[in-house]
């Protein structure tokens, strides 16, 4: 496996592919890599002739007084499991390569970017627009790989890259958990013990929105109750937002009439947890779908 | 020569050169191509092998009051010149299909845009940037070719280029002029018969500031009284701003002790003029030169 450090360079490296007709993948990453990254890494690696892995922790998608300083590095056991993986080519640029003295650029997606983590992490998501927007730039891919986990960032990214004609195929990969329901997330090491024990509550409250919708509660005020109800047992949560939404656009839905998406975040202690699920109420058996089954 | 309309065909065109190792030239334009286009046009042609057009008058960059309904339209015109030129294609998108339904996009260099046009013409070089960005990933360019004319323009997207790694060389070209010394524009024609006589002035009065700070005046102030001596002499003008600046960043100077950039912008009438003049002060016969004269 290849570590490059220099944007040129990898530029270098997807154009000498590229010209020769390889698929280049790309999973972007701010390391401290699990297994909700191998599952993407491994989602690429199927779906593509070459594999890049950047590992980037962007400053400019946290906000002061978030975790930007103590967020998880480790890139030895990062390096470690993309060779194992086969990944071709680890991109790992400076702060300094990515934003040189003078850099004044800004990619701003609105509509999709201003609720929900939007609203609670200001300049959040044009951070994470415009370090795609670079980093697809540099790497051009021809497919990339985003975790559902981050639901409303990878809907920004897809926007994004139809909005501005990237031409990078964005593929959603469902998110992976720990054994106790808790989505992987390289911020669960923040966790203390005993709010590690209750974490997966979250993941909980979404199943049983889920559950009420398919069996048929039809009210999206309902099913927050529903939620609610599951993380109102543990006190150590603080609900920020349980929404359920559109699942393209994330507006919020008054009622569930057909696929939609529950947003949860919480924080438990010190730590912010986010999840998600996609829902779809029963079928119902007549019309074009009872034709269907017919 | 191709008329393409679909941003998907282009992207498919484009594509399919580059998998051939053919270098792309590309020449945005809002049509009504005049000489100025033509240079582009031959200079794209010379250093690259295979030439696109775009023909798209950008809704985003106008600003309310502006000339956007009134902006002259005439592809039979256009495609004459492309085809006389030696053109592969030219792009001509709609609106609805560069800002289709959902769109939300936009692109921003702060610094830059902020003084001279950017002051007089709100969210202007936001719509340039996001257009150029768009464009790019569209026709995905080796080269593309900008008129010294609109220098800030030209400037900021070097800029936008450089920060969202989007990998084309930006060639900036000589501004063509009339017989008279009146920079050539697609909105020379709002100029009444009596206006066009005078319209020539603004060039003088660059070169009359260029010609003080190669004659050794380094105060810009000095410079600027110049240039304004120049368009006083005339009434009809209103001056909109007359500047002396640094050439890559447009920061206005103090004192000419390298090259600079002069910038003019004035009203004539219900037109806008703007022109500039690339000017350096005289060499000094002393030092590090001196001994390179030596």
């Amino acid at each position: 496996m290849k570590i490059i450090r220099r944007p040129e360079a990898m530029v270098a490296w997807s154009e000498t592919l590229r010209r020769e007709g390889v698929t280049i993948g790309f999973v972007p990453t701010m390391g401290a890599l699990h297994e909700g990254h191998r599952s993407l890494i491994r989602a690429g690696r199927l779906r593509s002739d070459a594999l890049v892995v950047s590992v980037f922790v962007n400053p400019t998608q946290f906000g002061p007084g978030e975790d930007l300083a103590r967020y998880p590095r480790m890139p030895d056991r990062d390096h470690a499991l993309c060779r194992t993986e086969g990944v071709d080519v680890c991109f790992e640029p400076t702060v300094d390569a990515m934003y040189p003295k003078g850099y004044q650029t800004v990619v701003t997606v609105s509509k999709i970017a201003q609720r929900w983590e939007g609203e609670r992490r200001p300049h959040h998501f044009q951070g994470v627009a415009t370090v795609v927007t670079k980093l697809f730039g540099i790497v051009q891919p021809h497919l990339a790989m985003f975790g559902q986990k981050d639901y409303q960032q990878a809907m920004l990214v897809r926007r994004l890259v139809q909005d501005l004609n990237l031409g990078v195929k964005i593929a959603v990969c469902p998110t992976v958990r720990e054994p106790d329901g808790l989505a992987m997330s390289s911020r669960n090491i923040y966790l203390s013990e005993e709010e590690r024990t209750i974490a997966p509550l979250l993941y909980k409250s979404l199943k049983a929105g889920g559950e009420a919708i398919r069996k048929g509660v039809i009210e999206a005020a309902a099913v927050q109750n529903t939620m609610a109800a599951v993380l109102k047992q543990e006190p150590r949560f603080t609900i920020e937002y349980l929404a359920v939404c559109d699942p393209l656009t994330l507006e919020p839905l008054a009622q569930v009439t057909s696929k939609a998406i529950l947003l949860g975040a919480v924080r438990l202690g010190s730590v912010r947890l986010i999840d998600n699920l996609i829902v779809s109420p029963p079928r119902k058996r007549c019309g074009k779908e009872a034709m269907e089954i017919g």
